[in-house]
């Protein structure tokens, strides 16, 4: 994986992520662009306790540019987009619009604007989980930055203003209310039993079966026994690692051959292009760094064809969320929601295997 | 206020309110109700402690019926309600699809299916209010409740499902996340200082004066420092009480006039109808009670006329929000939305007045 890093016209960093060597990533961003915005500020919520960003520039963002208008597609002869070259494998830039005066960065997936991630090739996926790897590297080692997040919206359900297949990175420099409360349980319970909590989920899990969607050799995919969403699935490792760096190659491997099957699985229930959250929890930088458990918590607000759980005072002013659908229910709705894409079955990883089948 | 206590058709209870005594209230629920839904169930995420409710017959609701499938307005000859009577003025009734198994009641605040809390007279809101602090009162009493929670979800972009103006109570078995935290931050306060948090942040707000929006003699009205919404205001109290039970005649008139001005300065921003949640926080029923403080959160997510606030990554995954309307610039455009509906200001409330004004 080649890196080539260079500025945008705003002075905002750009960097290409290159497996092949073929390309020299040598054009310049010749744009004229205004002055960058000043970043978000964080404020403490006196009553809790728990940091706010406020970043009133982020009204400016356009809403939903079409392929014509996209800043993420590659530049052309025509126009000038934020990724100054004719073409790209996986590139990063910092966010124009950044919540954070830390750093908010943008990660394209593909130059190609109707992709997502589970369509990437294999080699592809591989790569930008390496390239987020790399990031949270990176990030950690800025002064101030307490927290990495990666994390991928898609769905225009749920208000994402790009449609490009993309990622974002938040540096958080404080440890988020709901990070802060899952140290602190997993804390609890280390200081109690000895083990870490996540690494016993998995297990239990993995015993019980119902709420299982794919059980891998290194990873563990299945929907957490109290979930808050209509859809939601829990992708975790079986050695308890902070972070993405962490991974071994064949973990990577098998990680990204059962997420683009677990994504598969979720586009083929309602047959539509699910909307979701997808959110890497990694260990905080310093601070409790030993309790951080690495996994990924996909969520989807969809809860029928024609039905999305949308959040309601209960949720948003008590926090006491109301799910409509049993996880054990969604758990079989995924199992058996079809063996996925096959680009990502044909190679025979266990992790498309279901987990119903001996392993 | 009269009450009249009946059971509908499935042997769920209806209570008329009524301050009229020309109503006898007698009409019988003689429709075929399929046997009522198991009602929700509670769970605790192992990885946080939170308790989430799950509510699988809540999949069945339909959404957003017109006032010809209205199940609010009142019953005719021709069609049967959840509401025996031809008229009524406030009542309550078991909600069909109850997220909990100790109680879920829907108040309806009028028999016109196309008014809403900012339209009804002032003595309709008063009724309204003094409903809610009997209900509390009832539902605190009932066996294996822990938290009484009043509170209305208005609008289409937010999901509610009927138009009807009404509002909802939750008799909690438990308490939910954000009042455990909101009172843990509270009692570790109160314990250093030996004052209500609320109390103080009141008395700076009123000093400071940027966010207030209204001020009255028993109530400020103001946009919390670290406001997580785009709109998003406090209604709270200057004495600490724990509930609405607690509220005096002259708390009530102000507030009721303070509430309804507040959501016309709402509705003016942008000239349409603001989606809202507006939230009852009272203390609980034992733990913890004596640092609760009534108070209530009134949150829009409507930023713009063309733009809502929607959750992302940072705010589900992690609970970081970003906020892109600066608390004080909210509370600029509710100060100078206007005087408010002629209901409401033609009395001389001195909810009405502006906070700039001396008062």
């Amino acid at each position: 994986m080649r890196q080539t890093h260079a500025r945008l016209a705003d002075g905002r960093e750009i960097i290409y992520f290159d497996e092949s060597s073929n390309y020299a990533r040598v054009s310049s961003d010749v744009r004229v662009l205004p002055a960058r915005a000043t970043p978000g500020h964080t404020r403490v919520d006196p009553l809790t306790g728990e940091v706010v960003i406020m970043a009133p520039h982020r009204r400016h963002r356009g809403v939903r540019p079409g392929t014509e208008q996209c800043p993420l597609c590659p530049s052309t002869p025509f126009r000038l987009t934020e990724v100054p070259e004719s073409d790209y494998e996986v590139v990063v830039f910092e966010n124009r619009f950044a919540s954070l005066g830390t750093r908010c960065e943008v990660v394209s997936y593909s130059p190609s604007h109707t992709e997502s991630f589970g369509t990437l090739t294999s080699r592809r996926a591989r790569l930008v989980v390496n390239v987020l790897a790399d990031r949270t590297d990176a990030l950690a080692a800025m002064p101030g930055v307490e927290q990495v997040f990666c994390f991928e919206d898609r769905g225009a359900e749920i208000g994402v203003t790009l449609d490009h297949p993309h990622g974002q990175i938040y540096a958080y420099p404080f440890i988020p209310g709901r990070s802060q409360l899952m140290l602190d349980t997993a804390r609890r319970y280390a200081e109690t039993t000895g083990r870490p909590l996540l690494g016993d989920l998995v297990r239990t899990e993995r015993e019980r079966g119902e709420l299982l969607v794919a059980a891998g050799q290194h990873w563990t995919a299945f929907v957490p026994p109290a979930a808050r969403w209509p859809f939601e699935i829990l992708l975790v490792p079986h050695r308890q690692v902070p972070d993405l760096r962490s991974l071994t190659d064949p973990e990577l491997d098998e990680f990204c051959a059962m997420y683009q099957n677990v994504l598969h699985r979720l586009d083929r229930i309602f047959g539509i292009a699910m909307p979701y959250v997808s959110a890497w929890h990694q260990a905080p930088v310093r601070a409790l760094r030993e309790y951080g458990y690495l996994h990924l918590q996909l969520i989807s607000i969809r809860s029928g064809a024609e039905r999305l759980k949308y959040l309601g005072g209960s949720e948003l002013a008590m926090g006491a969320f109301v799910n409509e659908v049993l996880p054990a229910e969604a758990a079989s709705m995924l199992r058996h929601a079809g063996p996925g894409h096959q680009r990502t079955t044909d190679h025979g990883s266990s992790a498309s295997r279901s987990p119903t089948q001996p392993s």
